[in-house]
Formats: C-alpha cells, structure tokens, sequence
C-alpha cells in the first residue's frame, strides 16, 4: 500500500516529480500551499484585490474557485464569480448547473451572463453568420464578457482556470508554429491596462491537470465532465499534452523546470515584443488594438449596424449579482 | 499504383509535405536540388571553398557526400572526407570499411584518423579513466580533431551529416531544458573564426532522416545499419524525433516551416546571445573559450601532465591524405 509521506494513512496520490505520496488531507494542503507559493512566485495578487473568476463547470476552473475561497482570507482578497452560458446545448446546460451549486456550496457572489438572452446570439450562430471558426468566435465573446463584467465590478483582475499543462502546449504550440510574437501573453499574470483592462491571473499554473482533477474528485466538487462539442478532435495542443505527459513519465519534474526557466523570460525576446498599444474602440469603449474591435466588427459584419453591441453592453452590465 | 509526378513511372517515394510522389530519377533530382537550394538559403559556401566533409559510415553523412560530390562542380568546390576511428569495437570497424567503400567510389581525397593509434586512447578508456560520459568524451574529441584537420588542410569548413530532423530534436531540447544561451548554436552555418576554426556547415538542414535514408539505399551507396553501443536507450532527442515524425503525418510540413521560422533568428536572443571570447588554447593552440581547452584539461585529469597532447597534434598532422 502507498502510504502519505507526512501521516502513513493510505496516500490517495503519487507526486513523482516531487517525490511524494499523499493522502487526501495532506495532497488538499499541498495544493492549496502551492498555488499560494505560485501566487507569490509570480506576484500575481495583492492585498484587497476584488478577483473575478471565470467559471466554466470544467475541473480546473472549479479547483480554482475553492482554493481562492480557501485562500481568500488570508490573501485578504474579494472574490466573483462568473460563468457565461455561450449557447452550447447540453454541454452548456449541464455545466451551468454544476457552476450554480458550486457557486451555492462556496457562498461565492456571481453573475451568470446568458448571451443567447443579451446579445440574440448562440456562440453556433454567431460562427455561422459571421463565417468564423466556433472556437476563436468562442474565444473572443469570452475575452469581451469577462472585460465588461470585471470593469462593472471594479474587479482588479481576472483569474483563469489555465493549468501547467495549458501553458505548455501554448508556449510550445506558439514555439513551434513561429508566433514568436504571441510568446509574450502566456505568463502568470498580465498586468492590467488602467481604466481599460484589468489585470489576468493564472493561480494555476504550477497545478497539472491530474492534480487538477484529483483536488476536484476526492473534495466531491461539482463539475461536468463532458466536452464541448465543438472541441476539435484533433489538435496540436493535445498532441502536445500527451507528449509532455509522456516525457514527464520519463523525466519527473520536466514540465515545471521548463516552465519556471521560461517565465524568467530569457527564452525569448519578451522585452522586445509589446503587446501593442491599447486603446478604446470607438464603438463600445472596450480596449482594442484597432480603432473598432473585434467583437464590433464581428456584429457588423452580420448586421450591418453597431446597435446591437450597445443594447448588449446594457443588458450585461445590468445584470443582477447573485449570492 | 502511386506513379512519378514527373513521369508516371512508378514512384518510389511519396512525401506528403511537398504533395509529391517520385520515381527513383526524379528523387535523386529533387534531393540535389533541394540540398543545392539550402546551401543558397543559408549562404553555406562560396566558390572555391575546400570543404572537409565528416563521414561516419550512417546513412545522413554518406547521403551528405554524395550529394555534395554530384554538385562540386556546380558550385565550384574541393572536397575532403575524414573519418575518426574513436575505438568503439566491431561498430567502428564496420562503419569504417563502408566509409572506405565510399571514399573510394566517390574518388575523394581523404584522412582517417584512428584514436588508439594517435592518442593511445579509445573513446571508451578516455571516458572511464576521466570519469566523464562517453557521449560528451566523443563528441569533444570529434570536434577537435575536425578543426585540426581542417586546419592543417587549410579547409574553409567543416560539413557535417545532420539533418532536419537532428536540428529540430536540438532546438527543441535546449529549447525545454531552458539552455537558451545553446540555441544561438544551432543554425545552418557558423561563421568560420579566422585562423582558429573553419566554418560549420549542415547541408542536409532541409532534409529528413526518412529522405536521407531512401536516398542512401536507392543509390546503393555502403551504408553501415548497426548502431553505437553505447548510443542510449532512451533520450529526450529520440522522444522529440517520434513527436515530430507524428506532427508531421498530421501536420505535412510543419517541421519545415518551424525550422525555417527558428532560423530568421525571431525566435530567442540569437544577437543578443554571442558564442562568448574563442582565444587559443595555451597548451595545444586549438580553439577554446578558457585558457585551456577541454581536451586538454581531459587529458591532464588522466595523466597529470600535458605532453600526449602535442605528441597526438604531431600524430594527426603527418596522417597522409589518401586517395
């Protein structure tokens, strides 16, 4: 029997790369500790931070939101919480159940943006009518929401349930295909733009997603397990996932060596390569690296007018907070 | 049937990349071609250039100079091969009668260097007596007797077999054990240092291990198949060769694109990043960045005194060039 380093009670879970076991009382220390150590690692949170965290029924964002409450007075930190309904059948459905309970079981405050309900729009249809690939329409809508809801709340920053594992197959997917330049965005935390973006943080980034899934299973968390339908099967992330994990097998502790090598930005000409400048579309007043931003142009083009952003903007910032 | 694109003639080879399939002629041209358009991209050699050309007996460095024979003329150069016998029991001697078979059908001038006989030491015995690994012993004893011969046949530069696919498993490995500083190595050409070391040229950078074995084969050129013993087992540049060579069935071309990118130099500090001082060895006069080279340190940590050194630089310089 596999026995916790610090109790020899049955351990739950074997850390290689840290060469540990750990039951389930220790492994939650462990992973709360963790993501504490991250977030003083990488500066990521400071005292009275109001934190908006996106929510979206999946293990990791779930992992996340319970460690921040658990972390929350100690850290001194304000949380919300969001989940955004994109319009996805069953898949979204399902999920935003489980988003709801967690939200109840952890007492957390919380908006729930339904875009079929404020912007007349399914993610599908808005693909569809704007010929644009789900996944970066999908990507854009979620970008825009968690902005305007952050700025309503006067939120500092914006917490995402993005793991070890996904920076990985970011940073390589970018290595490999020669975006040197989107090498930049993928660090712990992004520092806000004032007045017009707030900052993003990444708690997780030293969690893998086992851990990830564990912490969720063994503390009886409420997630959905199924995919987003559009998920494409097939993907150079997942082809890098699953070569990491296998060179992890093989060489415990690779993924955080590499990791924490690479956010010391020395790889690359991070210093060299800014984000660009950042201003407010003259649209809807959101930040944009063009005069008109993205979501603004993705309206137009299906309508032929602007209105339609401006009533959206209205209906989500009026949208009550729950508890 | 797949037929020739060229020719319709059966085809030999299919390479999805390039959306071709090709009969045995037109692969040979194709792989001329292609190695004749790298040597043009990356400004590998000028006219007149005399070009020592390192063979082991394994398929890349046998393709290499083959290739680089059928285009001397073309680009107006002289070739010399050299083989380095390290000792390395029946895979040296096999790999050497094959080189010897290849020197001979190829009629190219050439040298080969048999360590025992020179330095008293097979690779092996230098590693053990040293205690250091015999892959880095190797490789630092291959290196500095290329540079003395090629310094001694007053060559421009030094080619060497590696291939697409070696390129890649080196920029990425450096790449994930955050050796940055080892990515400014790694291009298609390293510029020669007057009077201390020839440049480095990779003819093969645009060409695949796959390719470079069809071609030794369909050529019939004396390949020796076995392996170096003590090559291991495991190696997280033969778990990066097997990730590509999966990307690449998914993705044809994406390792092309991903080596051409890295080598516009975007990617890391590459000008930043320099190769630090090379001065001459005080001991032996070879190149080094420290006042005494590598080897030279090696072989004062077995003997406590520098003499062998000289003896062996007498040894190695009087080896008579054969045809």
């Amino acid at each position: 029997m596999m026995i916790c380093k610090f109790c020899q009670k049955k351990a739950i879970i074997r850390l290689p790369y840290a060469r540990l076991s750990l039951c389930q009382v220790h492994f939650n220390e462990f992973m709360v500790k963790k993501v504490l150590k991250s977030i003083k690692r990488y500066k990521m949170i400071s005292k009275g931070d109001r934190i908006l965290v996106a929510v979206s029924g999946g293990k990791d964002s779930t992992t996340l939101l319970h460690i921040l409450s658990l972390l929350s007075s100690t850290l001194n930190i304000e949380l919300y919480g969001i989940y955004i309904d994109l319009g996805l059948g069953e898949y979204s459905e399902k999920s935003k159940q489980k988003v709801k309970e967690l939200f109840k079981l952890l007492n957390i405050e919380h908006v729930i943006v339904d875009l079929k309900e404020s912007l007349g729009f399914k993610v599908p249809e808005l693909s569809k009518l704007s010929k644009r690939p789900t996944c970066s329409v999908c990507g854009l809508i979620k970008r825009y929401v968690l902005n305007v809801i952050a700025l309503n709340l006067k939120a500092n920053s914006i917490a995402t349930g993005h793991t070890m594992d996904d920076m990985i197959a970011y940073i390589l997917k970018e290595f490999i295909l020669g975006n040197y330049g989107q090498l930049v965005k993928l660090k712990p935390k992004l520092e806000a733009i004032a007045g017009l973006m707030p900052a993003r943080i990444k708690p997780l980034v030293e969690v893998s997603e086992r851990e990830s899934l564990v912490y969720a299973l063994v503390n009886n968390l409420p997630i959905y397990h199924g995919e987003c339908p559009y998920r494409p099967q097939e993907s150079i992330e997942v082809e890098i996932k699953s070569f990491f994990n296998m060179l992890e097998t093989r060489h415990p502790g690779i993924k955080i060596q590499f990791l924490r090598k690479f956010f010391k930005g020395e790889a690359v000409n991070l210093k060299d390569v800014t984000l660009g400048e950042i201003k407010k579309c003259s649209i809807c007043g959101m930040p944009s690296s063009t005069d008109v931003c993205a979501l603004c142009k993705l309206i137009y083009r299906i309508e032929g007018s602007y209105n339609r952003i401006l009533e959206f903007l209205d209906k989500i910032n009026s949208i009550e907070l729950l508890r």
